[in-house]
């Protein structure tokens, strides 16, 4: 958190075909959570989520397809009211329109990707 | 590569919520790399590829937009004519229809992303 880096800004993440993890700066989303946003157009995005150990991406959801790589840590995914225990090299698929998150019970990241890309995390990161 | 796990065929990847790493099995899919279809539908699908050091990822195109996670390893990848070498926790984005490739120089895997869907994915695993 918190480096020297050069930012790129979301308009210019667009366009960059290789994106540096040092050039793009944590976002703290909420309690324990922070997010970069590492790459998108109109189709895709692909967000990294760090979480310290009993954080939690609270129960939500959104009309598009998200799928989810634990990169590392552990994790008690909710997806439409089922429960599992997710670790490094698993991966989660949550249809449209699903209620689901997450609870961390070991420090990790995930690899959010969603499609189409998530047109209220930009809105959210410019004003 | 080829344990006993129980695996999981294409069409039921589609609609499982949970998918665990060792529930895939590898699919080789050129010297010294090798694939899992982790999950997908018609939006989107996300991939692990696996490579040995040296191996190759041959220049090639698709209508596709794809992003990559550099989840360990080392690679030297092109895209549109551009080199960059991209180490873990990098990224990758690639426009509808640029030719790209990778050269492994350090074993590791890639995290690929494809909007929409590889249907030519598929088609190679089942027929």
């Amino acid at each position: 958190m918190g480096t020297n880096n050069p930012q790129i800004n979301q308009e210019e993440i667009k366009a960059v075909p290789f994106v540096a993890d040092e050039s793009i700066e944590w976002e703290n989303v909420a309690p324990g959570m922070n997010r970069k946003i590492m790459g998108y157009d109109g189709r895709v995005m692909l967000v990294k989520v760090s979480f310290e150990e009993g954080a939690i991406g609270a129960l939500h959801s959104h009309y598009h397809t998200q799928i989810s790589y634990v990169d590392s840590g552990s994790f008690n995914v909710e997806i439409d009211g089922k429960h599992q225990i997710l670790n490094k090299g698993d991966v989660f698929y949550v249809a449209p329109n699903l209620v689901h998150g997450v609870v961390c019970l070991k420090e990790g990241m995930l690899i959010d990707v969603f499609s189409p890309m998530r047109e209220d995390f930009i809105k959210a990161s410019v004003y």
